[in-house]
């Protein structure tokens, strides 16, 4: 049995989690985890990133990803396969960053009879991710598709002696983090503009970075702009889609 | 073994549900599932609504639900055995809606020994949640009652061309979630009434709302008000307790 | 198979709490369960004093602590070895209360290949409580130290007629937990001095405590000062850190 992973927007208090919860240990005795509920309402950009930091890092798991702003009309039901993982969410760009096989949901069989039209995390998605917990394939519940929704997204360009990137998400410590991986960065030292401020101090660590703002190497690989015990969003002025520029230290 | 499923008001940054859970799993290999920790401090009937939502959705478990005011007073523990599921809490309306046979537990073995005054749901629930998840009866922990304590609550009335509910939910999202069920209301089209304003737009799903307020027929069957893209609280004023008419659109 | 439990700074809404339940997951069968993540950003003292108040409640598991605000610097990490429980954690303070023998690990042959300078939690904690929940011993991955890092915290002074404590912890409930064990002071009736306030009345529970603070024995044993149906931390404007002193009531 797969472990089933759960990432919603529906928050901690309401009941929408502990039904989907439900459905899923009714069905299937796969464990079960949250990755997280506290993702924006409707925030479909915030979800994509999320899950493109942890996938490499899950195996022999389904996660459901309920983030469904269209939820009711028209938009697919999508499942990716990654053989060691699968993904079930909306066909809203969730999925972007997920790699693998995509196969558009048209088997209702699972579906829960009589379920609304507002809460497919329960009615649609649950019952499905039970299922494929317990060994049911994507491949056999609708047909393989290639136009899954994409974000609209510039992957970053790295030149000789510039990178243009994105601040891609702010975490609750408020750190900038980027899509600017820091490998693929060719020329040493550098400097990073962002807004109105050029940061140059590199540090290796958020205990050695001393006052400010400083340049780190988060944990995906890409450039993070952190402030030591404090808030490099609030400092800077910056937010998640803001420009980044990497540039020689001149 | 059942899986233990854990509702309590005591948020997600105190000792209180780790301490719980220790005493879980220390005593049970079950699947321990958190349904929600952010009921309102002491707020029985979110509680009792929370339950109601989600009951007919799980299985083979016990839920535990501790929202317990009264704790270290002579305020009953009681367990509702409805066969697939038992509920486990203090008596004092959260298990208004979960319908079952109701047991007075007045077996203290299984509490732990030297327990507090102050938490229960750690030196009492704890322990007897874990006890029937492995096989223990709710009849055999006490004597069976018929008188549970209810929430003061008045069910909606509906008549031929008018239907008297009220919000009895607030969920993150702002939308307002009434009692009334939509397949009971016997005239269309309809409005809702609610403080100052008449809601007259039905919509199928949020993305096709459009602005302002709407009603929905929500996850549970029941009318919603919602606004796409805002809160329905805020925009009309409205909180939980409120007063709701559906009358026929002149 | 130990159960993995977790406690971080991490947060609810970022990634980071998932990608160690994927490395955990990926490595074990264990059961996975949250603790908290909701410790303050690098609150080493509260992430303590919670593991202080659960960790006589837990059996056979495997406790993963990541306050770490020494993230990616020379501090070690550390494993405490209480016999029917395990501890990780940075030698930060974090195990101060946690009793058991240390061990410094220095087998860095689980840490995750490639890892980063900044998440830890993923790239070394997580593999490690896989592995010692699978049945690899504290023993076998390091010396035995006896310098653990401690918390700078004096103990309560309790003499004949005079008891000297501490709040150690204000609770969402604005609760306000003191050091004091209540069984340890050897007169009554007592009062409760701190800051500019006097506390007299006692009560058994909350729902018999009427208006105002009173003092109450919390579920660890301890004096709590509280305030029925409000908080005392902002009724008595105290907080974390400052002194209290329990007299003979005049």
């Amino acid at each position: 049995v797969r472990t089933v992973a759960l990432l919603t927007d529906f928050g901690a208090r309401d009941p929408y989690v502990a039904a989907m919860k439900g459905v899923i240990a009714s069905r299937s005795d796969a464990r079960i985890v949250d990755l997280s509920h506290e993702i924006a309402p409707f925030d479909v950009w915030q979800a994509a990133f999320f899950l493109r930091d942890i996938i490499d890092y899950w195996r022999d798991a389904v996660i459901v990803a309920v983030i469904d702003p269209g939820v009711g009309t028209a938009r697919r039901i999508i499942c990716v396969d990654r053989g060691d993982v699968v993904l079930l969410a909306p066909d809203n760009g969730v999925l972007t960053f997920a790699g693998g096989e995509a196969f558009h949901i048209t088997d209702e069989s699972l579906f829960l009879p009589n379920g609304s039209t507002t809460f497919h995390g329960r009615d649609r998605f649950a019952p499905l991710g039970a299922a494929i917990a317990s060994g049911r394939s994507a491949s056999s519940l609708g047909p393989r598709i290639d136009d899954r929704v994409l974000l609209r997204y510039d992957a970053p360009l790295y030149e000789e002696r510039q990178v243009r990137g994105t601040i891609v998400a702010v975490d609750r410590f408020g750190n900038l983090i980027t899509d600017i991986e820091i490998a693929r960065v060719a020329f040493v030292p550098f400097a990073v503009c962002a807004g109105a401020h050029t940061v140059t101090r590199v540090a290796p660590n958020y205990a050695e970075a001393g006052e400010g703002a400083f340049v780190v190497a988060g944990s995906t690989g890409c450039i993070e702009l952190s402030v030591a015990n404090g808030s490099a969003a609030t400092l800077l002025q910056l937010r998640r889609g803001d420009g980044v520029e990497v540039v020689p230290q001149s």
